[in-house]
């Protein structure tokens, strides 16, 4: 049986070893793009039958009779069939994350510079977003939280959410989240089609200008196909964590928290940095005897023995250019320097501090979004936030002496660009 | 001969034709995805020699001859081979679009809340970035600069522009913009392979994490298939300006901006919306004839005619929605109550505000950037700045107290999502 990967920063066949499990390939690309281009076509052409028609092929759900939207009588129902304690837990969670987001809001900047020009900035929002929420076992209430409060922090006046409703089944606690979260309209549609009457519109559901959520291959791919036409949030890969620990570290906690990332998915990679042998070796038991006891063990396991990974360094300051390649969308620190260590890592998505900051937490309830980059690409990108639901719009504004200060470099440059249009439309100003 | 369109908002068939000019298809969709994903595949498997054949076909160069890398002494002989006028102007406009920029640099932000969890987020910069500029007549040094100067304030260790060099010419301005704006390393190759070279290095790129700038059918392809593997700003379309004006604006004036922007290209789009019937004749009659006396005039005549618009108003309250729906890259207004009436749009890319800005001194001088959202994404995109060129890295840490405080929420929400793992990592620190 295949373990997990033990790697030592010592040995001289590291940098090779390390470059593997940068490179490990956790996808498996589907060629889904030629049936998502056709999906979308029939979309824009059929609108709401071609809606009706994907549903029952591929949801087995007569949309004619049920209707696209989900009632207000459906979200009551679904209230109902909460139990109070998730309810309340929910509630919690919503609070966090709208005290943690309306800090996000940007502020506009105006000022007037030394020749008199009139410059700054103005934020606004996103008129109107779509969310891609998930159907099934990965319908999470906390993503419906998560995607939908910084639109709702932002301004969105529409804030949309598609779900598939396989067989007809719809979790109520998708449908609580979102009426928690300030959620305007919710239709029971998945897949690309989905994605396409997002972005085009039909004749139920009025076009949206962003759609963001994560999704199956095609729902990747279709927004990947409608990117431009409107914006989208990144294309959500597997996910990970990185635990770097010290002696000072509890093996059961690291090990819970290596599983609790493993659970997500089999392509899901767990990784502990560790200076301290004793600690790898037992975290390494711990994970086996936690998994035995574990409802997601059929998950969890491959995920550890195919890209699990303990790496063994000196000391932890060999840690903090591994973390960085490593760019993980989550990154534990519990270590006596913890503080220290985390001001000098760069690439993560988020960090989550000290024996206390089990990654769960920031998952529900700590109130920093738990939408964030993954597969390496905390190096270029941010997790969720409100500046995605809103966009910023520049304003210039001289006066016949701003201009006459500026005018002639504005005329030297279009002239040596070629753009005479350009030169012309300054110069004629400044004879005046 | 086809002329521009004119419409009358009062006129009973308004609202169809203002559709037909929001959805004027401008762009012409070549098919060269398949093309596209050849090349990449090719840049991927055979590094260096991929880029030197391909660069010998696409763009007739040797590049085993004359290295890929500009060279210290190209970027000195460049700078003699720019006039001072345009050297002047090019420094002028480096120092103001630096000066805006500093303002966009974010701060990050930590507290700790009521129940004592620290909070908060931290920028960093993205290590290293790559600007795409087109080569051949459209080498634009002021692009140049609004695409590297955010770089350069963000901090990009690594600032990498790739240009293609069709029959080996290379604009000595661009050479020189490069240089103001600080950036650190120049090849010569273009298309989809500088593209994929830039996403996945070769033995004389190294990779960067993201790549901006605009580009042809290809290299929008290309940043769309690498989307993932780096991060990318938008697909750029065709460019366009509205200009709002009221009788108070000098016709000579608002046709000469008309016909900077229609310079550009064939496809770009000029409009002007005004309650003024005379303004509309007479802005109609000097685009004609400032159109005979332009050097672009076969570029900027097509434009006009097949996608200028002017369209008349009752009054410009009727304005703002008709400027939101377009969206539009540039917007100026010209009107006695410009200011007042730039509050109240919300989508732009940018405003040139009053009779003495030209959007063209954006173009160029004013210090904000000229990288704005086109064809109707400034629905949900900004111009480029800063932010583009960081991440943000959320921070938690919870004591003991606060986990107590925060756990039990944390544990009902994982188990009510399935996530048993998740629940026990919290729970097991709630016992101890």
């Amino acid at each position: 049986m295949q373990t997990y990967t033990r790697l030592d920063a010592r040995s001289s066949d590291f940098e090779h070893a390390f470059r593997a499990l940068l490179s490990a390939k956790r996808e498996v690309s589907q060629d889904v793009d030629d049936a998502v281009g056709a999906i979308i076509a029939d979309v824009r052409g059929r609108g709401d039958a071609a809606l009706f028609d994907l549903t029952q092929r591929f949801d087995r759900v007569d949309l004619r009779a049920s209707g696209l939207r989900v009632t207000r009588d459906e979200i009551a129902a679904a209230r109902g069939a909460v139990p109070d304690r998730t309810f309340e837990a929910l509630k919690l969670a919503r609070d966090r994350i709208l005290a943690f987001h309306e800090r996000q809001k940007p502020a506009d900047q105006f000022w007037t510079d030394a020749l008199g020009v009139e410059l700054g900035w103005r934020w606004t929002a996103i008129r109107a977003v779509g969310l891609y929420v998930p159907g099934g076992t990965a319908a999470y209430p906390s993503s419906v939280l998560m995607n939908a409060i910084p639109a709702t922090v932002a301004g969105c006046e529409r804030v949309v959410i598609v779900v598939p409703t396989p067989d007809g089944v719809l979790n109520p606690l998708v449908l609580v989240a979102a009426e928690l979260a300030g959620v305007d309209e919710i239709y029971r549609v998945g897949g690309a089609q989905a994605v396409a009457a997002l972005a085009y519109g039909t004749d139920s559901i009025a076009p949206v200008s962003k759609i963001v959520g994560p999704g199956n291959a095609y729902v990747a791919a279709a927004k990947r196909r409608v990117f431009g036409q409107v914006g989208i949030d990144m294309i959500a890969g597997p996910s990970e964590v990185v635990v770097v620990a010290d002696s000072s570290a509890d093996p059961e906690h690291v090990a819970a928290d290596l599983l609790a990332q493993a659970e997500h998915d089999a392509v899901a990679q767990s990784i502990l940095v560790t200076d301290s042998g004793d600690l790898a070796d037992a975290v390494a038991a711990a994970v086996e005897r936690q998994l035995a006891a574990l409802p997601r063990r059929a998950i969890a396991g491959p995920s550890w023995r195919d890209y699990g990974a303990i790496v063994l360094v000196p000391d932890l300051d060999a840690a903090v250019p591994l973390v960085d390649r490593l760019a993980p969308e989550h990154l534990e620190i519990i270590a006596r320097d913890g503080d220290a260590l985390a001001r000098r890592i760069r690439d993560a998505g988020a960090i989550f501090l000290g024996p206390h900051t089990p990654e769960a937490i920031g998952d529900y309830v700590g109130g920093s979004n738990h939408v964030l980059p993954t597969a390496r690409s905390a190096r270029f990108a941010s997790g969720l936030g409100v500046l995605d639901f809103m966009k910023r719009t520049s304003v210039l504004k001289c006066d016949a002496a701003a201009l006459a200060a500026l005018g002639p470099a504005a005329v030297a440059l279009g002239e040596a660009e070629g753009l005479d249009a350009h030169a012309r439309s300054v110069a004629m100003r400044l004879k005046g």
